[in-house]
């Protein structure tokens, strides 16, 4: 039923399974852990998963039916399980699908109070609970995250370099208190922090700052050449805190047309903890858009 | 020439003129230091200061002409200096009024890209170059700043003193890195954290989340009784490297009237560092508005 195991590095270990949610992650670790000699089938989640997975054994499953997932996860044979892909917080519409959900409407609202690590903490106990080893990318993918050094034909300037030196003393800085994976800095100064609002609207917030700042004007009105006056760097990195398993710092081709809206000169990941998604497209909008993209250590 | 010495509890120091921006802060000011016996008078800012200085000797200046804002100064007789109120970066339009801006643009350029703070500390640096002593509100006027403990009618139960708790912490650790003066947490959770965006515009993102987010959703289908799931405290302390002359943390009625609106339970600002501007409507909103507010240490 599995993916035939293919000559690779792995792996005596007993069969992966992958929950997927939406987009083409799942997809992508299917792909790599396969590569590498990996026994993979997939539980599409059904409204969630989008991706093509042929070629490898589906047994699709509904979020909100857990019984269910544990019946899947047995017919796959896994024993181990990795949760990957987007998965939206469930709207009361369709909570209210799920009579059990509807009759344990309390226990959901205090998963979901804890914000979507929570929620999906929740599942990984679940799963542990009943004898699942929960893995990561990085244990079965680890092609995904980001390598060291620059990505594209672009690299960081000696200041640039020193952006990212600051932003990652910010980010480090923050990780005890379990806050954010992103910093912008720009000129030496922190310019926005990224909490529970998301990668992608803090880099929205930077282009509202830019536009309304003197930054902006002068770049209109003045002309001076935009490399004198824009710049600034997106550094993201795990938090110490950070549990690969639930919660996976990433990028993608959306984050590097993002950046370069906010007048940003490149990005900087953490080299090993930081996924990039869509490989390919993203280091070639980098490289479309004159960003660097660097992985560091 | 000044306002007339009161019997009050300063001071033999020299006398104290306040450039004055936009807003209330600098008539409070006047007002207080005036009350404690202070010798004052006033630069109103053209095109900026809007308070109501009457009763106190007035030097009218303009922003971009710095030999006339010295020439003023000399003629009120002051030797202490305390900038206050909103000085929003001059748009080119506006310095192109002044010929003397346009010839050093590349100058002012400079000085605005590092953002307001340092605009201020250039105008402090050049203030202090021709021998005036640059003072701030927590030399002046110490009673505008928040006192310790309850200021309205709430106080913060166990929980939300747990979640400033988490919030001073987090507050703290950003300091070196020079970043913000505000954490809004909600639940034990940063929910958002303040760089170069401005307090006000951090309050507004968690508005923003709290829409979005299931527990937005709950509270309008599924009633649960408001204050089980709402709740939350923004927490602002100054920063390890502030210097108060140029950078103030603040709180004032439209602060709280926006954290309400984040379905925020209270507001905890740094017993002797945060400025509380319009004290009486500020206390009286949070009274009006259900939310507790607190000096803390």
């Amino acid at each position: 039923m599995n993916a035939s195991p293919a000559a690779g590095t792995a792996s005596a270990a007993p069969p992966l399974a992958i929950i997927a949610g939406a987009g083409r992650l799942p997809a992508e670790i299917a792909a790599a852990a396969a590569g590498r000699g990996e026994g993979v089938s997939i539980l599409p989640l059904k409204g969630f998963a989008d991706a093509d997975f042929s070629g490898f054994a589906q047994y699709p499953v509904n979020l909100i039916d857990p019984k269910g997932v544990l019946r899947e996860l047995e017919r796959a044979g896994a024993g181990r399980v990795i949760l990957a892909g987007a998965v939206h917080r469930p709207g009361l519409g369709m909570v209210r699908t799920g009579i059990q959900a509807v009759r344990h409407l309390e226990e959901i609202r205090n998963v979901l109070e804890g914000g979507d690590d929570n929620l999906l903490r929740g599942v990984i106990v679940f799963l542990e609970k009943h004898g699942y080893a929960v893995v990561g990318v990085r244990d079965v993918a680890p092609a995904l995250m980001a390598p060291e050094g620059p990505l594209g034909h672009l690299s960081p300037s000696a200041a640039e370099l020193d952006s990212i030196a600051i932003g990652r003393r910010a980010l480090a800085a923050m990780g005890p208190s379990d806050i954010g994976q992103g910093v912008v800095v720009a000129q030496k100064r922190v310019l926005a922090v990224e909490a529970a609002e998301g990668t992608d609207n803090m880099i929205r917030r930077v282009v509202a700052l830019r536009r309304r700042g003197l930054l902006g004007r002068l770049l209109r009105h003045g002309r001076p050449p935009v490399a004198e006056m824009a710049g600034g760097v997106l550094v993201k990195a795990a938090k110490p805190s950070q549990d690969f398993r639930a919660d996976l710092p990433g990028i993608g081709p959306r984050t590097v047309r993002l950046a370069r809206r906010a007048g940003l000169a490149g990005i900087a990941i953490e080299a090993g903890n930081v996924l990039i998604l869509e490989r390919e497209a993203t280091i070639a909008a980098a490289d479309a858009t004159g960003l660097f993209l660097v992985g560091v250590r």
